[in-house]
C-alpha cells in the first residue's frame, strides 16, 4: 500500500514516519512507498522497508493537490497546517493554507474517478471555545476563538460531507495539546505546556506565563502518532456520518505538571521553571478547553496515557534517549 | 442609513422588502436607500419612503461582492442561497454559491477600512443531522447530514471568526422551516408542512406523506421578518463571540396543525387533506429536528408565534387577503 504525508516535516509527521518506517505495514498491510510532504524538505527515515519520496512545495497552490495525488495513494495523512499563533497574526496564510489547502485537496481527491482514499485529518480541541462546561462531551458544539480554530471546524465540517458523499473515506481527529513536544519551541501559544518540561529537562531554564491552576488536556507525541495511526485502520463504518473526534488525553492543571516533573525529576529540574506571566497568552489559553469526556474515540479504541507522569517518561524515553539534565 | 439585501427575490426576501418599505426606518433610523440584489429581478416594493436600487449578478463572481458594497450598506441582510434539494444535486453550485459566495462577500467588507456594517446571515436549522435529542439546545453540535447544511455551518463559522476579528458584525440566525409558504406547492421533502394547510385554505385537496405524529417547529413568514429585523437591530455586544442562534417557533405535530386548521376553517377545509404515505418522504423527515429549545434567543428577544393557530391567522392575513375557501 502507499502513503501520502502532508506535513511530514512537522514534529507529529516526523514520528508517524519514523514508526511506520519501524513497522512497515498499516493495518496489516506492507507499506511499498510513503510520500512525504511539506513546505521544507521533509526527512527520510533510516532503514525504511519501504521506498520514500519527498516533495517539497505549497500545497495551497493550484494544480499542487493533483500532483501530490498522482500516485494515488491508498491512505494520506492530512497534517498540513499554519499554526493557531501565526494564523492569528497572518489572516490570510491562515485561511490560505488551512482552509483553501485543505479543501483543494478533498477537491483533488474528489477529481479521481473511483479512489476513495482513508484520509485522517488532524483537528484540534482549538475548534472549542469558552464558557464550557466542566468536561466537553461529543456533542458540544464548536464555537472556535482563533481563526486556527475555525479553520480546523472548517475542515472537519468538509471532511464529513465529502465523506458522506463518498468522494473520501475521512476520519478527523482533535489532537489534545501534543506534550511533549522535542526540540525547539515553536510559535504556539501552547508552547509552554512543553517548554515547562522540555527545557528544565534539558538543564534549561523555562517560562511559564500562566497561573498554576490553569487546566489543560495532554497526550503525548506517541499518543498522537498511535490515534494517526488507528485512525488510518478503523473500519469507517462504526463511524457512520459523524466522522470527526475528540481523543483521549491526560487532563492536569500545570501545578499537576510540575509536581509530575518533580516527582521524576526531582526540585532541581522543577527549579528551572520561571513564572513569567505574559497576558496574551493567559487570555488565549483561558479560551481553551480543559477537560473532555472523549467517550466516542475510547469506545472506538483510541489510547492515551494515564498520567502525566507516563507523558514525561515517554520524552524521556522517546527524544532524551532515556537521560535527562539532573 | 443605507441596506443591502442578497437575495431580495425570494420568498422571505421580499416580505423583508415590503415590511421595510411600510415602515421606513431599522431601529430608530431612516432607511435612505435600499439596494435589492438576487440572480433574478428583485420586485421593487410600492410606495417605499426610500430610494431602491435593483441589481441582478452572481454574488459568487469575481468582484461582484465589491461592486455591491460600493455604497457601504450599513446593514446587510444576506439571505442568497442555493437550496438544500439543488445544492444536493449540484455539488458545485451550491459550494459556489453558498460557501464561496459566503466568504467573498465577508472578504469584502473585511476589504473596506473603517467599515463594520451589521451582517445578518440567515443560516438554517439544516445545519443539524440526526441523531438528536428530544430538544436541541444552544449548545448542541452541528453535525449536517446535508450539503447544504454544511455550507451553512461553514457560513456560520467565518460570520464568527470575521465578527471576533473586528472585520464584520454579524449575527446568523437558523430559521426554523417557515410556514405557511405562500406560493405554488413545491417538491421539497418539506413542502407538505405548508401545503396542508394552504392548500386546503385556497379551495384544493392537500397531499399528507407523513403519519400524523410527525413532529416539527415551524415559525411564520412574518416572524422570519421579524428575526432579521431584531438581528439587525439587536446589540452586538449582548452576543459576545457566539454570533449564531436558532431562532424560536411552535414545535407542533401534523395532528396538531391539522386540528388548528379546524378549528380556524372548519371541518369541510380539514377534510381536503388527503392522506397518502410516501416512504422516501418518511425516511427524509425522519432524520429533521423536531423541536429546540431555543433559549438564548428567546432571551435576546427573538420572538415566534405561541401556536400553530396563529401561523394559520396571519398566513389568512398576509397572504389571502383576509378570507378562505370554506
Amino acid at each position: 500500500m502507499e502513503i501520502l504525508i502532508l506535513g511530514a516535516a512537522g514534529m507529529v509527521g516526523r514520528k508517524l514516519t519514523e514508526r511506520l518506517a519501524r513497522q512497515g505495514h498499516l493495518g496489516g498491510r506492507a507499506i511499498t512507498r510513503a510520500t512525504l510532504h511539506d513546505v521544507v524538505e521533509p526527512q527520510v527515515p533510516e532503514n525504511a522497508p519501504f521506498a520514500t519520496t519527498t516533495l517539497t512545495s505549497d500545497v495551497s497552490a493550484a494544480g499542487e493537490a493533483e500532483r501530490l495525488l498522482a500516485g494515488r495513494p491508498d491512505v494520506i495523512f492530512h497534517l498540513a497546517a499554519i499554526v493557531s499563533g501565526e494564523a492569528e497574526a497572518d489572516f490570510e496564510k491562515g485561511y490560505r493554507i488551512n482552509l483553501d489547502g485543505t479543501r483543494r485537496l478533498f477537491d483533488a481527491v474528489r477529481g479521481l474517478d473511483g479512489y476513495t482514499p482513508r484520509l485522517v485529518f488532524t483537528s484540534s480541541i482549538a475548534v472549542f471555545g469558552a464558557p464550557f462546561p466542566d468536561a466537553i462531551d461529543d456533542a458540544f458544539f464548536l464555537t472556535p476563538l482563533t481563526s486556527y480554530g475555525t479553520q480546523k471546524a472548517i475542515g472537519e465540517l468538509l471532511l464529513a460531507d465529502y465523506t458522506r458523499r463518498g468522494f473520501l473515506d475521512g476520519v478527523g481527529i482533535r489532537l489534545p495539546t501534543i506534550c511533549v513536544r522535542p526540540g525547539k519551541p515553536n510559535k504556539a501559544a501552547s508552547g509552554f505546556f512543553s517548554g515547562i518540561i522540555r527545557e528544565p529537562l534539558s538543564g534549561q531554564d523555562a517560562i511559564l506565563p500562566v497561573p498554576e491552576d490553569v487546566r489543560h488536556t495532554h497526550a503525548s507525541p506517541r499518543s498522537a502518532v498511535g490515534f494517526l495511526i488507528h485512525a488510518a485502520t478503523l473500519d469507517g463504518s462504526r463511524l457512520g456520518p459523524r466522522r470527526n473526534l475528540t481523543m483521549p488525553g491526560v487532563s492536569v492543571t500545570v501545578a499537576e505538571q510540575i509536581d509530575a516533573l518533580r516527582r521524576i525529576a526531582g526540585e532541581r529540574v522543577a527549579a528551572r521553571i520561571r513564572r513569567e506571566p505574559d497576558e496574551t497568552i493567559m487570555r488565549i489559553v483561558e479560551g481553551w478547553p480543559r477537560r473532555f469526556d472523549a467517550r466516542r474515540a475510547r469506545e472506538l479504541g483510541f489510547q492515551a496515557e494515564d498520567s502525566f507522569d507516563e507523558i514525561i517518561r515517554i520524552h524521556i524515553e522517546d527524544d532524551l534517549g532515556g537521560t535527562f539534565a539532573a
